[in-house]
This record gives structure tokens, sequence and C-alpha cells, in this order.
């Protein structure tokens, strides 16, 4: 992967007065702007809101269908087309009180938008948002969608300084509106000062932005007089360029703004910018392809994993790294220094093998004598572990061909060595699963991973919702998903929901297999605080895990072991996106639910805000997925 | 339609202890009851709660599927099963913090619902709703749903008294966290004090009951020792009997509260009440089998109206006579007594001629001389209209075949008398007919009807909700239908949204066709002011017209024309349940739009919440009907 990764492609408004088209953008290509933003109409064309509505007849003719004119317009031929983003005309205003200018406006957008797909231009900007209400705007684009079927459709919207987040505020309203057109995108235009808190910034990541306008004020001179963008500007700036690789437009760089570099100088220091991005690390690039991309969990206990999964997870740097130092310490804690015993492990569920290496390399570097177990019920792997056996192991590892839950053991293990979880922890049922294994543990036996922990916590993502929504059924919006976060923005922090615990000697006979799941059946309550006003899509779940003592590995956002790629985020969709008003609370209920054939996950979200003195309801969620009436995981 | 037009079924729980079952029944149905409530569980049965676990292995066994023991039961046999109403135990706690009574109860309650299943009782009845959270009781009743596959599940919620809104609330909130199943059903358990606010009882006729509790204890004693309900009561049983046909329910009727009347006194005085509920007047009798029945509007315009749809509509006892009135006033004005002046009265839309028939009795009574034209554009119906001129009408009467919009007429009229107007007044296309028609009136001609005007209320109704939702599409839950309103309530009172005058002078050229449609074009933002909290599933639309000056129809709920029955209420769905918070003000926003081939509307809903200094929004439904993407009218 080059240094050209995230690159963007950079463009240039038209100055005011435009002057001539042609040269205009013969200049702009020629100081290396890859597109340029253009009027669409010219001035001229205001006539047609016929403020003054002194002729009836003209008016109704107009409203008949009468075209454009060539005087109207000031993209009048495909030359340049190609490489044309449309500006609608700014004195269009659809939100009028006016009957007649608000329906006027709306046919001369529309005309605009019909001449802008007649010409074949690849996208059009939308003037700024309208500042107090929206819902005629909103319904207008919608229908803009279908006149613009090819080119993408850009709605401009100001960041703002954070003493007001109007911007946000509206387009956040606008995108509900339209029920978060998939057609709709962000030109998000920087300001001079971006917003104070970091959330406010943060939550833009949630949205569907395809071109960020920076204005040449926003920039600032460098030593030698070069426009550069200030500290926090670059950093936002970079992050969306990782995120969304959007198009950047500068606008007013016809102003003069900064002494040195001339009309190339905006244009060269976003290239820098995206040059110095560095490259991808080993996640990221183990995740190119998959990000926001929805993934079907694996059911590893249902379906056997082919050899290519195997093969892609046994590559986790850091994962068997952490099994190892858990074996190791596990090791040296049980067996005194210098000692005969034979400490026996047993690996289950070993796939092909790598815990059962980890196990071994962790003996040797502990100096401690083991004898290995690797059982396994999956018959494709187990021809790998034969081979192993046959040209590595030999007698120190006995392979076992058995489902865990059903395996009659021959003898009981000191360490019980599994890796079961999944990207919800519990979700790929290791709970179900060490409940049958610890059956060969001995009674002050080690399991390793000793506890896991789910977390939790509120997501939005127009990105995820689309997907989600592509599928237009009920079980996929009951369905959690593996994903890997780009366009997402927490609501509020992670929470821990629930920890299971190994081996387990509460819940039943610690010798015998449990009667029945519900010991595992689990159910928490959970509150969050959201700062500003926000839709929230779904909710995004994590895991840690305490191998051993302080051996952990984790996918929390705040504690992510560094490198370890095997899980990605867990995603549980909302069936309708919730609009999350200013300084609610969230309440996130979740179940883990068992039958004697399946366990399954149910999720709801309810809202309050506190008032003064008392506590106003705002409604809930149905209790999603059901019974597991659209999601479950096999026994 | 008998006196027993509205019977409820009564039965009469048993009392505290039982004693034996069977003579309980004997009794209970010698003293006149339909059914009896019975405990499905003896007490004997709390046991499986394991509220001190002492012995684990018990616990895990009865988990892993032990049935219900002889001495757990009531219920035993099928004997009286069919005349049954089984009621679970009231110590399931599914709402206990403490995992296992949680659990259990979970447990015990499907115990008991299978064994309800198996005796193949025809309803059951869950304890008093918690009152504090919810939602496992809310996923818990879903699950039952499937157990009880044919029994009704009541939920017993107790009205409150006004103070604390609790069993509104716990009902409102878990019928949301269910998504509104509907296989749940209220049993409204009236409390000695009414709520004092009638919008506080009113919201209830939103909801599914199916049965009403009355503790004894609620009734008084008449002079002679009777029990009988306190007025408020009266009427709101009443009411409840005429929009539901609930099961009524006596309670504690074994603690002899009233002197007189015996163990029958509850059970007669009911059946009295419900013989002394008025019968149907003539548009409830029209109405039946039509409440909450959703209709497709019709399109007179695109379709032809079949002979029984006239039939129906031409029976209308007060339409035809405010159109009467209102051509007798418009001819008393224009002429005066005594000239020989003749009118010319155009009637559009003539159909099979009623309106033809109130202009001639009004000019008769006028005693104005008149010559009239009957134009219709259904060539079925002109039959019939040719038939009355042969046979009635001779030279009196002109009979003209065309589409009023493209009739060139021989002469211009005086009075042009139309009824094209739909339950949201224009929304069979009167607008655009008249538009077209009004080429034909003199310049100070008289249009009759001169005005109409469109209200709306936001509207609760989990039956309509239902109804639409059962359609399982996008289309049905963005089309208007015409419904029968019983089973509802309005969140607000209704307000006008926009008028239509005719003729209109203003928009166009008085003696030629529009160019165009956009003045037919309309937008009103109006808001609502919502008491308690409620869940809003759309929206009711209404008219009223002026015909001439003072002579009105209307079917606004407050000025209803009495008798009148030609429409019904108009309902726009919301494709998602809203929730309503306690205070929010609700803001609609409805467009009628057009393009060159149809009319259609828009419509969206937003909320938001005054707090002290400021105003925090509560997000917005989607623009619902983008484009008419899912229903118009065809112009």
């Amino acid at each position: 992967m080059s240094e050209g990764f995230y690159n963007c492609s950079v463009g240039i408004t038209a100055p005011t007065p435009l002057g001539n088209l042609d040269d205009f953008v013969e200049d702009a290509t020629q100081t290396g702007h890859d597109f340029v933003v253009v009027p669409i109409a010219d001035d001229h064309y205001k006539r047609v809101l016929f403020e003054e509505a002194d002729s009836k007849k003209q008016l109704n003719e107009w409203r008949a269908g009468l075209p454009l004119t060539p005087k109207d317009l000031v993209l009048k031929k495909v030359d340049w087309a190609g490489v044309c983003t449309g500006i609608f005309s700014d004195w269009i205003d659809l939100e009028s009180e006016d009957d007649l200018i608000r329906i006027n406006s709306e046919i001369a957008l529309k005309q605009e938008a019909t001449w802008a797909a007649h010409l074949g231009l690849p996208s059009v900007l939308l003037p700024i948002l309208p500042s107090n209400t929206i819902s005629n705007f909103a319904r207008v684009m919608c229908s803009l969608t279908n006149i613009l079927s090819y080119a993408q459709i850009l709605i401009r919207v100001i960041i703002s300084d954070g003493s007001e987040a109007t911007g946000w505020t509206q387009w956040n309203t606008l995108y509900n509106l339209t029920e978060q057109n998939p057609k709709l995108n962000v030109a998000l235009e920087l300001s001079a000062q971006l917003p104070m808190e970091e959330d406010q910034i943060e939550r833009w990541y949630s949205m569907p932005i395809k071109a960020v306008i920076i204005p040449a004020n926003v920039f600032i001179s460098n030593q030698k007089g070069f426009p550069v963008l200030p500290k926090r500007h670059q950093s936002f700036v970079k992050a969306l360029m990782k995120k969304f690789k959007p198009s950047i437009i500068v606008t007013a760089s016809e102003l003069g703004l900064h002494q040195a570099g001339g009309p190339s100088a905006y244009q060269e220091y976003i290239r820098y910018l995206n040059r110095s991005l560095p490259p991808p690390d080993d996640v990221e690039r183990f995740s190119v392809g998959y990000q926001d991309y929805l993934q079907a969990p694996l059911q590893p206990l249902m379906d056997n994993l082919e050899s290519a999964t195997y093969e892609t997870f046994e590559k986790d740097p850091i994962k068997y790294q952490q099994y190892e130092k858990a074996v190791y310490h596990a090791l040296l804690d049980r067996v005194p220094e210098g000692s005969d015993v034979v400490t026996v492990i047993m690996v289950v569920g070993a796939g092909r093998g790598p815990l059962v290496n980890c196990s071994i390399r962790a003996a040797e570097k502990a100096n401690r004598k083991v004898r290995l177990y690797a059982v396994e019920k999956n018959p494709n792997a187990l021809v790998t572990l034969q081979n192993m056996k046959d040209e590595v192991w030999h007698d120190l590892v006995t392979i076992v061909f058995s489902d865990m839950r059903k395996w009659v053991a021959p003898e009981k293990c000191d360490i019980l060595v599994s890796e079961l979880l999944g990207s919800f922890g519990d979700n790929e049922l290791s709970p179900e699963c060490l409940d049958g294994a610890q059956k060969f543990l001995k009674p002050d036996g080690i399991s390793i991973p000793s506890s896991y922990t789910t977390y939790i916590a509120p997501l939005s993502s127009s990105k995820l919702c689309h997907e989600v929504a592509a599928y237009k059924d009920l079980e996929h919006s009951e369905t959690p998903y593996v994903v890997m976060f780009q366009q997402v923005s927490h609501i509020a922090e992670p929470k821990p929901i629930w920890t299971f615990h190994h081996p387990n000697k509460d819940d039943f006979e610690a010798d015998s297999d449990p009667l029945h799941n519900m010991h595992n059946v689990r159910f928490q309550s959970t509150t969050f605080q959201a700062k500003g006003n926000i839709t929230m899509h779904g909710i995004a779940g994590y895991f840690d895990s305490v191998l051993y003592k302080d051996v952990m590995i984790s996918i929390h956002p705040e504690t992510h072991s560094p490198g370890m790629f095997s899980w990605f985020p867990i995603f549980f969709p909302l069936q309708t996106p919730v609009f999350v008003p200013e300084g609610a609370t969230i309440t996130i209920d979740y179940w883990r639910l068992t039958d004697n054939k399946k366990v399954w996950y149910e999720w709801r979200v309810g809202q309050s805000l506190n008032v003064v003195d008392k506590t106003i309801e705002l409604g809930t969620t149905p209790v999603h997925n059901i019974g597991g009436r659209s999601s479950w995981i096999g026994l």
C-alpha cells in the first residue's frame, strides 16, 4: 500500500464574479485541481421568483413549464461537465413563508437540477441549509434524488463553532426527515473556529461525508506566508480523509489571503496533508474492505470452520502471545520450580493447534513438565492436528475427536485452555461449552480464560443503518453483525453489562453436566448520558477477558490489545433509528436468553429526560429479537 | 337491531379462599354469570420461587422441566374449562432484581400458561402490572403469545385516580415494548375514583380493551340497598360497552358489601346498564361493520362510481337538505321576488341526479324560474339521468355527457352546483374540477359550495395501527383511509389547515383553463399541545364546507351535521407509532402537492418539549409519501 492510500481529489470554487468559465476551468486544471465548483445558473435567473408578481401571465407560463434560457445559465455546454460540481442558486428559498417564493423556489431548483442531469454533472452542491424550519427543504431533497439519479448530491453544512450547533442540528433533522436517504451526502464546510467539544466534532463521523469545504480564510499563514491549516483543523481533516476519502473543495481562494504559494498553494497543502497520513498499520491492513461491512458472526459450535478461517486467525500476533503468557504464569504459580510433577493441560476447541503450541512454548519457557490433550469436534481440523502430532508433537499431545461437552475424559486436567470467545464475549457459547468441559478440570484446576466481560455503547452510524436497511426485512434488523467500525460515532462511552467466570462452581455440581442452561441467562439494564442531539442506529458491543490474573485480551476501545485483529466489534442494529435529544438519558436493556437448543440476545432502548424536578419518559423501542425469532446461536 | 345490540358477557371472580371449585362454578352459573375467573395454580406452587434456595438440586431439577403437581393446581380438569378465565399467580414477579426470583417467575408463568393452553381455557388474566420497570414483563408477554396461541391474553391494568397515571403509563410502555402485539389485550380495572381529567379516561378508547373489571367496592348502594355504579362510572362503562363490547368481570362480590340483591345483583345491574344503552341511531346503523375498518378513499374522477355507491349516498337525509337550502337562499338573493328572470343552474358531477332534484325543489320553494344543466362524465349514471329527463324533468333539464373540465358550454350559468368533496375536503379533486368548470360560471355567478376547509388532529388508535400493519408494506403505511372511528382517541382537538374558495378569480384568467395546477398546492405547519403521555398512530382528517353563506355541512366532530352519513373521517397513518411524552408539542406538516397527472398529500410529525427557558427537539418522523410514491389521486 503506497503513500496514496488515502488520496482525495481536490477542487476549487469559481470566483465571484466568474468572468470567463473556460479560462477559469483551464487555470484550475493547470494549477493542479481535479475539479471545479461552478454555479449552474446565472443571477439573472432569479427573475423566476416573480417577487413583484406584476405579470400573472408570465408567472403562469413559467410555472407551466417554460425552460431556462441561455441568459439564465452559467453552465451552458457539456465541454467541462465531467470536472464540474454544479452549485444551485443561493437565492432559492425552500422555507420561505411566502407561498409565491417557496413554490417558485422549488420549481427553479428542479429546473436547475434537470439541467444539471442533462449536462451529466458528476455532482451538485446545494445552498447552505436554512436555519429555521427545514421540512420543505427535506421534502424537496427527496424528490431531487429522482431527478438526479446519477449525480452525487452534496448538502452544504457549516460545522458550527460550538455555541449553537445549528449546522449539525439542521442536517440531522433533515436526514431524519428524509428517512436517511442514502442519495443525500454532506459537504461539510469548516469554520475558522471548530466546535470546542470533541464529541461535537466526532459525531460527524457517523454521517455520509462526501466532501469537505475549506474556505481560504480558515487557512493561516506559515512563517513563509504559505497557507496551512491550524493544528485542530489539520487533525480533523486527516481523520476525515482516513474515514471518508472525501473530495476537498477550497473556496474563496481568489481573495489572495495568503502571500506565498500562488493559486496552487491550497491544493498543494491538502495533498501534503494527504501524504503525511501514516500508512495503514497491521490491523488496518487486515481490515481493508471490511470497514463498516456487516458480517454474520461465526457459529463455530454449529458449523465447522473452514481452513481459511483458521489460517486467518492463527496469524494474530497478539492473541497467542497473551495465551502463552497466561499458561506460562499459571504453570509458574501451580508447580514449584524444579518439580517433576507433570501438569496436564487440555486444550478444548483446539482447532488446528495454535493454543497447543502456545502451551508447549509456555511450558518450555517456564521449564515445567506438561502433557497435553487437544480436543476438537471439527473432523477437518483434526486432520491437521493429527499431522502435527505425527510430525511435531508425538507423545506429548493426545488428540481427541469429540465435542468437549460430550467427551468422557480418561483423567482430569490441571489447566483447561480454550478460546471460544466472540466479539460479544459469550456469543460463540463459551459459557455453555466450558460448562460441559469443566467436568474434567481438577477441583483446584485453572481455566484459561478465567473470565470475560461484555461491554455495550449506544452507536450512531448512517452507513451501518443503510447497510442493515438494504436487506429490507425484519430479520436483518434484529441480527447482530461483526463489523470493523469506521464511519461511526459513540454516543457515550462503553459500559460493562455482564461477566462469565470459569470454572463455574456455584450453579451446578462441578462434576456433572448442568441439567439446564438457566444459570447462563443474563439481564442487565444500563444507562448512558448523551451529550448533544444525535440519532442512534444501534449498539456497539465489545469484550475483554482475563486469561489468567493480569494477563488480558481486550477489544474494548479504551483498552484494546494493540495489534490484535482476531475480533472486530459487534453491532446490534435498531429496527428504526432513535433520535436522542440533547441531554437525554439512554437506557439499554440486554438479555442473554436460552432454551434447550439455542442461545439468543434481546435488546431494547428507552429514553428519558430529567427536567428540573422530574423525569419525563421519551418512549422506548420494542424489545428486539423476541424469543430469538430473527437471530440465535445453536447449542 | 334489538336491545341486545351491545350485549356483554358477565363473569365473576372466585372468592378467596376458593373452597370447592365445582360448587363455585355451579353457583356462578345459577346466579346468571356467563363465565368464572379462577386461579390456575394454588398458593402451594409458590414453592418454585426457591427463595431460600436451600436445595440447589431441587431447583435445578425443576428448572430442567419438572411439571406441575396436582397439589400445585386449582384448575385440574377440563370440565369447566370452557367457562373459565384463568388467573396467573400473583406472586409471579417478572421484574424482581433478584435473578433467582425473576428467572423462576418466568419459568413458573410459562408453566401455568402451558397448563392453561393444555386445558383449552378461552382466556387468561395476568397479575397487576409491575409499577416500576416493565421491560422483562413485556418480553415475557411476547413469548407468552406463542404458548397461548388460542387463548385471549388479558393484561390487568388499574385505571388510576388521576394523580399518578401509573396504570396507563405502564400499559402504554408495555404495549410499545411489545410492538403493540395484537395478541395482548387490556382488562381494565375500575377504581373507586376515576381520573379527574376527561382525557385521561378517553385515551383508553385507543387501546384494545377486551374486559372491564369492576370490584364490588366500586359499586355504591341505591336507596333499596342494591349495588349500582356512580354516575361517572356508569357513563364510562356504557361508552366502553358501545365501543368494545368487553367482558365484564365482577371481583370481590363474595364480601357482601351491598345489602340487597344477593349474589346475582351485580350481574343483573350490568345487564340493566347494557339494556339501557340507546339503540343505534341512523348514522350508527349505517356504520355497522365499518367501525375502524380501513377503506380506500373513492377516486370518482379516475374511476366511475357504481350504482350501489350512488344508491347509498343518495339516502343521506341531511346533505341534500342542506344543498336545497343553499340553492334556495342563493335564488332568493339573486332574483327579486316576482321576477321573470330564468336562473341557469348547472349541476356538475350530477351523478344520478340528486342535486338536480334539490335544485328543482329549491326553485319551487323559492318560487323562482330556473333552467338546469346536468353535467356528468360517468356513462352509466347518464342512463339514469336520461331516464329522469324522459320521465320527470323533460325540458327543464339539459343532460350533458362530458368531463366538466372539458365541456364547451353553450351559455354561462348563474349558479354552479357541485358535490365533489371527500372526507379531507379537497381529496376528490374538487378544486381541480371546479377550476375547469368555473369557465362557464357568469362573472357574478355563485358556486355552491363556496368554500371548504380541511381539519387535522393527532390520533391514537391501536386498532387502526394493527389494521395498517397487517398489510406489511410501505405503501399501506403511507396511504390515507376512510374510516368510521370507534376505538380511537384524539390527542388534541382538530385544527384547520387550509381552505379552497370558489370561484377562484385570483390565480388564473377566470374565462380560461389554468395552465398548471400550482395554485392548488397547499402547505401548512400546525402545532398541537398534548396533555398526557400517549402513543400517536396517525392523523385524523375532517372537513367542513360553506355551501352558501351560513348553510354548512361538516364532519368536524364539534360541528358535525347531525345525521349526515355521507362522509366518514379520513385517517393518515404513520409508518411507526410515535410516543408523545407528557406536555409535548406536536408539529404536523401537511402538503397538498401536484404534478400534471396527479395530486397527493405528504405529511410528517415532529415533537418538542418546552423546558423552563428552552425548547428541546424530540425528533421527527420522515416525510411520508414522498412524491406521492404510495398514494395519489389521478387528475
